[in-house]
């Protein structure tokens, strides 16, 4: 049977990769490099040198295709996913098909944690559905950039006893300021809440020599993320970021 | 001037640890194992063996603890935990001013995710605040059960573009049952909801050669985890599980 690894290999830093993975790497013969837009040709190389840097055996393939770009202008945002997905899941089953021999093993790099906020997983889940030849898959673990955030600014992600919400800039709602984090947040939405009393954690390229680190109080460093972020991704034409919000605890 | 790092092992399997965390335990000198209760023995023995495993360098200290038990009879949860983290900021600021020469650095092992539900970091910040002589503090993040849950089960941690909460089973609440992790359950919290319709991915000693993975409807299953859990709690004397629940996506 062909087998498929889905990789986390932590959220940039090269050593945020675990010794599983370095083993999972080493195992696997064929890489699938998926990117798209701006970011493609960075993401691409850091990934190569990852297999480079921790793969041992030579002879190994690196199979690079372009990503389905999710369309904005869908019915809604589930229908734009739907779509996307459907289209990833047929790209998905066309490499298993045609790249991979039967009994050979190829993986999938996922930055950060495969099961937080990517959809390898659940694309793939799609292509089984296909129905096509069976695959076997299996997931490693790794260092999410909510992890790499948390370490860096030395701050535990809970608070005593507290829940903890992880959520998207999109669906980001007054009632979990509490204590949230956030991902995928392309229009600083923390914006809507400068009117409250809120601690903010955020990071920018974490564990890479671009790291960006800011916190404080939200109406007081807001304008500095805002700037530091624009400028960084017009500089690099991407930027993966995010960020803690908090409320201060009552004394 | 000395140095604390606080390392991530991962929460069970002994190479789901990175790189990064592996180098810094061949940067400390001194280890700190501390535990407490019945699962003292087997859990300082884990840590011994990864420190055998990737230190490189002889020549290391281990200073084991008793871990101060946090007592259940105080007037509140909170109070609770207030006492017990007091308690375990004199201990730790004992330990840094013994055992720690100056320009020495020790290291605290923790599993899973030192920023995920465990105490060391804010204790640390406690010490940090009694105001003896100052030490640099590093994180070091690791693989949380939470994300070894996820991969053993192959299941995303969140739904399409959807949150995630993760909380304890003292504070899991109806609100929560979409889609929650929930840690810190000794009581089986699940108990409450077999009214619902819910899918429960649970899991313990994850990663170890103990590992018990249980997944379906939490109607069907409930019964099989209690026994498993259980049964597994008294051969071993301790426990650690973690699981997701989640309500079906209507369709």
């Amino acid at each position: 049977m062909k087998s498929v690894l889905l990789i986390g290999i932590g959220s940039g830093h090269p050593e945020q990769i675990t010794i599983q993975a370095v083993k999972a790497l080493n195992r696997a013969s064929v890489f699938f490099l998926l990117d798209k837009g701006r970011a493609k040709e960075e993401l691409v190389q850091l990934r190569k040198d990852i297999c480079e840097r921790y793969i041992e055996q030579p002879g190994y393939r690196l199979v690079q295709v372009s990503d389905p770009l999710r369309e904005e202008n869908e019915d809604s945002y589930e229908a734009g996913v739907e779509r996307w997905h459907a289209q990833r899941a047929g790209l998905f089953a066309r490499l298993i098909d045609e790249e991979l021999a039967d009994g050979e093993c190829g993986a999938f790099l996922v930055w950060g944690e495969p099961g937080l906020y990517d959809s390898t997983l659940r694309v793939l889940e799609r292509v089984v559905d296909l129905g096509g030849p069976p695959f076997e898959v299996e997931v490693i673990p790794g260092i999410s950039s909510v992890q790499a955030l948390a370490a860096r600014h030395r701050v535990p992600l809970n608070r005593i006893g507290e829940p903890i919400r992880i959520t998207t800039g999109r669906r980001l709602a007054a009632a979990d300021l509490d204590n949230v984090v956030v991902m995928l947040d392309a229009h600083c939405a923390f914006g809507q809440f400068l009117d409250q009393t809120l601690e903010i954690y955020w990071g920018a390229y974490l564990g890479t020599e671009d790291e960006l680190l800011v916190s404080g109080q939200l109406h007081e460093v807001h304008g500095k993320i805002r700037e530091l972020r624009e400028e960084a991704r017009q500089r690099k034409g991407w930027i993966m970021d995010t960020y803690l919000l908090r409320r201060p605890l009552k004394s």
